[in-house]
């Protein structure tokens, strides 16, 4: 099916709206299909083609934003690079997703893997081209065409190119507004990579929804709350460490009245965090997603933003969900259906065979639905810590961890262990010095015996990655030598 | 494509909000849904199977709307059967939609042509079942299954039904909402029928957005009034003459901060009226729109509501527009795309041939284009009186009639005329005692010689149809004998 190409259509209906708050400048919509179409022309002449995967490698930025655009418009495939990969790792994911050519900036140039692509296209010579040799817009999208790919964040073996339909994203932005409302006062703040999902589907909810969006070229607490202080934003995409900085830094200050609320992603929340902000009257809907979902897919809805506390809520309008061989406790893994689901990873028959099951998408990860439907998410499947028959999750102890004041990030994963088969083992960073044994103490009035950590480690700071999440392998690096 | 069951999941969703606000009861989404199974199952019981097409002949109520989500539980096409037909009419659209049941109510059973279906069911019966009788609702819609049929209003020729499908009713809830915005304390209020798209349409939007609609028996401006003035609603879906009755009762009062606008559809409005909302305060959405697309297809963003006065807009998001056969004024034919376009008349294969062409349905409407791509409806082709070669729309004169003080209402109609093929008649039904004289002055005051009325008659009432359109043929039964 085809639809009106949105950004033409979105700065016909409203030319003279905020699109883009950026870092240098603002755009309006009339202006943002300009530049798009500008720079456009720029890629078209130096040879890109519809069709072509291009690499973007950037910072957050408003010239970001446009060459998204204008990827959309010249109907080229946009791959999203992280900007946290190491070189060998880039290298793999231009050479993995058929990149042609990559378009950069000049900070990452060096880590560019010139001899994979055709060509490096430099941001600066992107921008520079003029209005009469602008693209001509195409008049419709096809919505099953492919729009972009990111890989995912990969913690747990070698990432995959993530499809992402022209539907994929529509549905997303659909199935959010259904759930949030619509303001044109809106304005959705995006200090979450646009490499990233949580960023991409901002950009996307901006152009089709008709609101503006704030740009921070990275995640600095203080600046984002002086915004959210005086009404420079009324939607905010985090995760829980977001939020939590957020909160610390805000102290007894609070929002302006136009601010609506946190939508938090990224893995699940500890309670502590839900609790602070329920203290602090910052609404949160918590929210469950993925790359393979396009973003959100279950959320939790206002009504029950407090009284559901810890869960992520039920699936979005255009969404279902179902929990698959679930154990005695209703636990089992997360299967996820919807318009809004990636049609499968790029090249990779055989997880898209294993992931894929009569239209339904298994997420990989563990949750159980309550009597009346809301999904609990409690952990990846790969992180699963199966000790002495019994299945431990590693989040509910990083939840306990999460509680004690002294702790600033958890991380725990499973060891070998001779008699159970595995234990926990647990990592974490401080914001005071605090005794090992202290830790431990608390573990034990908060949890079961056989959950209790082996030992804890304690870290300056713990491997995340690009998206926050924390990385388990990484972990694993810094074990003890036993 | 499918998608989940719209009632089920919205009754998941928010089960407590309110759904319907009735003219005896209301209802939340989780009572509606319980009822409309309890009515299925009834239906069911009473042989009513998947796929039958069920003719509905009802006043507005809040059982009519139970009635509506009961069909589409069924996955029975909902035949809306307008209550104002003489037995004739109703007659020939139940043989030509082939329908099986007639579902009505005590006070039309005597128009009900029962020999011309295999069962009448009434709304009593179907409402006194119980809940163990319930349907198994169905998981998920087809998008592409007929949802509803209308018969278009008929103003020339005879009626055809409107085949719209899940699809259709979803776009158009959508592309409204990225339009109108949306809050979960809308509550949006229905007096127009519901046997309309302007009516079904709401009922749509309601379950998709999750937000309350309020029913009106019929249109009562003092009883609408009071729920506006005291925040019992947020939008209403009007045509002009509602409007205007409104704005005459309202005097010198005002509405609720809560309230957000009219919708105002059913054909051009005149510019008084618009300029009268406007010293009002009441923000307009002036759109554009019929059966055939499923309600809005154009509308006027809140930017322009005022500086565009009398304009109808741009196509919502997922739609397109385009003006063919235009003359030298850039005047012709509206044509229009979008997937809330009904996929055409039910076995009507040469009207389709002529209305559909390439995707786009071409709208039997006369318009044009703004240098800024807004459109301006002039009027139905089939009204378009040809004078001395000239181009008159009934409507131009309507307008400067409807901005004479006196004049209630007008219609204008051409007439035979021997040098000039066709010269303008006008009806107009008068608020106080006024003399045609001065009425005919008032047009020469304000139109060209050309475009003066030939003669001018006053009646009791203008002939409108159920959607308030002027029934132009039924005004040609009313000229004088010559």
């Amino acid at each position: 099916m085809k639809v009106p190409n949105w950004l033409v259509q979105r700065a016909s209906q409203t030319p003279d709206r905020t699109a883009v708050v950026g870092l240098e400048r603002n755009y309006t919509f009339r202006e943002l299909l300009n530049e798009s179409l500008t720079v456009g022309g720029q890629l078209r002449d130096k040879g890109v083609r519809p069709g072509d995967h291009i690499g973007v490698l950037m910072s957050n930025s408003e010239q970001m934003v446009v060459l998204i655009h204008s990827l959309q418009q010249l109907g080229c495939v946009c791959v999203l690079l992280n900007t946290r990969l190491t070189v060998n790792e880039l290298s793999f994911q231009i050479q993995n997703a058929d990149i042609r050519y990559i378009c950069t900036e000049e900070s990452f140039l060096t880590y560019c893997p010139s001899a994979d692509v055709e060509a490096i296209l430099m941001l600066q010579e992107l921008f520079n081209g003029s209005e009469q040799n602008s693209l001509n817009p195409r008049t419709e999208f096809e919505l099953t065409q492919t729009c972009s790919i990111m890989y995912t964040s990969g913690t747990t073996g070698r990432p995959k190119g993530v499809l992402q339909t022209y539907e994929n994203h529509w549905w997303s932005a659909i199935g959010s507004v259904l759930n949030l409302g619509l303001s044109d006062k809106d304005c959705w703040l995006c200090a979450v990579p646009l490499y990233h999902i949580s960023g991409y589907s901002i950009v996307m909810r901006s152009v089709i929804y008709g609101i503006a969006m704030k740009i921070y070229r990275e995640f600095e607490e203080e600046k984002i709350n002086e915004d959210l202080e005086v009404g420079k934003g009324t939607i905010i995409s985090v995760v829980a460490t977001m939020a939590s900085r957020l909160l610390a830094q805000l102290e007894n200050r609070s929002y302006s009245p136009l601010f609506r609320c946190f939508l938090l992603g990224g893995g699940p929340a500890p309670i502590s965090l839900l609790e602070q902000c329920k203290t602090y009257g910052i609404p949160v809907y918590q929210t469950y997603g993925m790359t393979e979902t396009c973003s959100q897919i279950v959320t939790l809805p206002p009504e029950y933003s407090l009284s559901k506390l810890g869960s992520s809520g039920k699936p979005l309008f255009p969404c279902q969900l179902m929990i698959i061989n679930s154990n005695e406790h209703g636990e089992g893994e997360i299967a996820v259906k919807g318009p809004n689901v990636s049609p499968g990873y790029f090249k990779q028959q055989e997880a898209n065979k294993k992931a894929y099951h009569d239209g339904w998408f298994l997420t990989g990860d563990i949750g159980y639905l309550d009597e009346e439907g809301f999904l609990y998410v409690i952990d990846r499947r790969a992180d699963l810590i199966i000790s002495g028959g019994e299945n431990i999750y590693p989040a509910e102890i990083e939840n306990i961890l999460h509680s004690h004041p002294a702790v600033e990030d958890a991380g725990v994963i499973g060891i070998d262990h001779e008699k159970w088969g595995e234990v926990p083992f647990a990592f974490v960073s401080v914001r005071y010095d605090v005794n090992k044994q202290d830790l431990l103490k608390w573990c034990e009035q908060h949890l079961a015996k056989y959950k209790l950590p082996h030992d804890v480690l304690i870290l300056d700071r713990l491997p995340r990655n690009a998206s926050n999440k924390i990385v388990r392998r990484d972990l694993v690096k810094k074990l003890p030598r036993r």
